[in-house]
């Protein structure tokens, strides 16, 4: 069905007018913000504000289906902000699955309080970044709940994408000698989030690296070498995706802390907060898995692409073996043990 | 890949244990609630607690995508609770627009301090939910964030179905003579939720419809007739869909209130509360417009269902008109407008 909105529809506003609890019931107020602050932002041939849900054309291949909620605080940070970080975060985990993405849906569960500026800005957000990834938001939902607290808004982003056929990226491939490669600087996003939190502010030029990577993974897969996996070090960084590896393959893995991309000022920024950058997020990097002999003309490939130009092979898989572990070798010619972080260090950054 | 959950692997809880903010750092924790809590309980052969997705099979017709977000309070009501409306309320969706539902994804933003007894209970809840509803639990996320107040667990449920090849339900499809059935008595999930509410408790031996629709949906339209379009009637009731239909297809719609199906029990609680059980929601119910000389036949069938036994034909839509009203035939010969409710009557009943 079509989208209805009668260009005289838009009601005027304060620019301190906010959310209230009304807004949530489902009544004309509930219409009145989606069709005058979120529909026609993010309006498709998908979209419609009065249907159920949204019919998407049958698909040629298999279909990939994600979802992720966004918890992130505060929801504006240096770099990006929740909406960016929804629609790019759902887009990527269908990139990294080797899947076009095709669809998305938008839940909003948004407390009473909220300045509607900031949604509105949050709400362009995740439409200029919907059309970077060149995804359609397809349906939505909005509710909203009472005031819990401050930055009060969660939204959950689920994508469909097509999976081509003959592609099949499985950990289970990955074999002794394969080569790791991340296509860019590590803890970006981590740490530009918690450089702009309440209580622990400090001064930093880092910015988040948040953005949607569909075009970078179909770069690494068309590069022409044997890519096994690929996945985007968010929650637990670097070191959790590693740890995740070691423990499907009952592979060993070593990294060369000196091959490991990271600013100065990102490990500046980790040494201040007493945090190790290997278990801090990124949401604009891709960890790939390839085979060791193709690992140069895939590096090559990357860092030909925008999003790739500080890539690098930082690791390899060795030998099978009933614990693996992932060990760093240290500049100094050390070894340590790269385990997964036990329980938060760094909350509410995604 | 394969869920590979070890048998020893169960830590030992205490039934008071609660949710804590590191359990959604992750890490190590994160991997045990995952892998103690929710993954098992919900496990099938698209499920994977360590990818970022799953893959579907191809499908053969359209697709159909939707997404709800559920915030209801209190968490457990009579006759449901969270998981179970977040899993009918996604099936639902699809069911009326005609689709199978194939697959769910579930994103859990969990506040800490939530007992884990009683996530427990909620995601046992899901899973039964799902078997019910012949639907998988394909892929999810889980975020914990800081205690903001009780019953803290808001649910995203987003849902894939195949839309059969030449079903067409549109609004734009109904003509004046058209028939308006509804598959049972309304208003009955609304008012059980309120029943259960601190603050507002009162004695009824009202429950909840809430129940996945799949199968009411397709005995509608295997039953022969012209069925032009289907709604379930959640946030503001049978009000809401009939003004949202008004208003799509310039038609009006008249109501004969005497054919309206509501247990006294819901009568007698929407007088308590003040409500007009008109604009109170199901979650367990649907709206079916179907061509008037069908009415009889569809109703028939209905009735055979046992989610249907009390359906009923409750009005008509008549002539094209500029300013289409929902008019309520009242028992004593009056006419009513039946409008939209404008804010929140009943707010978090989903």
């Amino acid at each position: 069905m079509s989208n209805r909105l009668p260009d005289s529809s838009r009601t005027e506003q304060s620019p301190d007018e906010r959310i209230v609890l009304a807004h949530g019931g489902g009544g004309e107020l509930t219409r009145r913000l989606l069709l005058d602050h979120i529909v026609p932002k993010l309006a498709n041939e998908l979209l419609s504000p009065l249907t159920d849900g949204a019919v998407l054309p049958a698909a040629a291949g298999r279909i990939c289906f994600t979802t992720d909620a966004f918890v992130v605080q505060p929801l504006e940070f240096p770099g990006g902000d929740i909406g960016r970080l929804a629609v790019a975060g759902t887009v990527n985990d269908l990139a990294v699955m080797g899947a076009v993405p095709k669809a998305l849906s938008l839940a909003l569960v948004i407390e009473e309080g909220l300045p509607i500026r900031v949604l509105d800005r949050i709400v362009d957000s995740i439409a200029a970044t919907a059309a970077e990834a060149d995804v359609l938001i397809a349906t939505g939902d909005t509710k909203v709940i009472e005031h819990r607290g401050p930055d009060g808004l969660t939204i959950t982003t689920t994508g469909v994408g097509e999976l081509p056929e003959g592609l099949e990226l499985d950990a289970g491939r990955i074999v002794p000698g394969d080569a790791i490669l991340i296509t860019g600087r590590i803890a970006e996003h981590g740490l530009a989030v918690m450089s702009a939190r309440k209580g622990l502010a400090f001064q930093t030029d880092l910015v988040s690296d948040v953005a949607p990577l569909g075009g970078l993974a179909q770069c690494l897969l068309g590069a022409g070498g044997r890519v096994r996996f690929l996945r985007d070090p968010t929650r637990s960084g670097l070191a959790g995706v590693l740890a995740d590896l070691a423990e499907e393959t009952h592979l060993g893995i070593e990294i060369d802390e000196e091959a490991v991309p990271i600013s100065a000022t990102a490990r500046h920024a980790a040494e201040l907060l007493g945090l190790d950058p290997l278990t801090v997020a990124n949401e604009g990097k891709i960890v790939a898995v390839v085979a060791g002999e193709d690992g140069p003309a895939v590096l090559a490939a990357c860092r030909e692409h925008p999003r790739g130009r500080h890539a690098a092979i930082l690791g390899r898989f060795t030998e099978k073996t009933d614990w693996p572990l992932v060990e760093l070798l240290t500049r100094v010619g050390g070894r340590r043990i790269v385990q997964r972080p036990y329980g938060e260090e760094l909350p509410r950054i995604c």
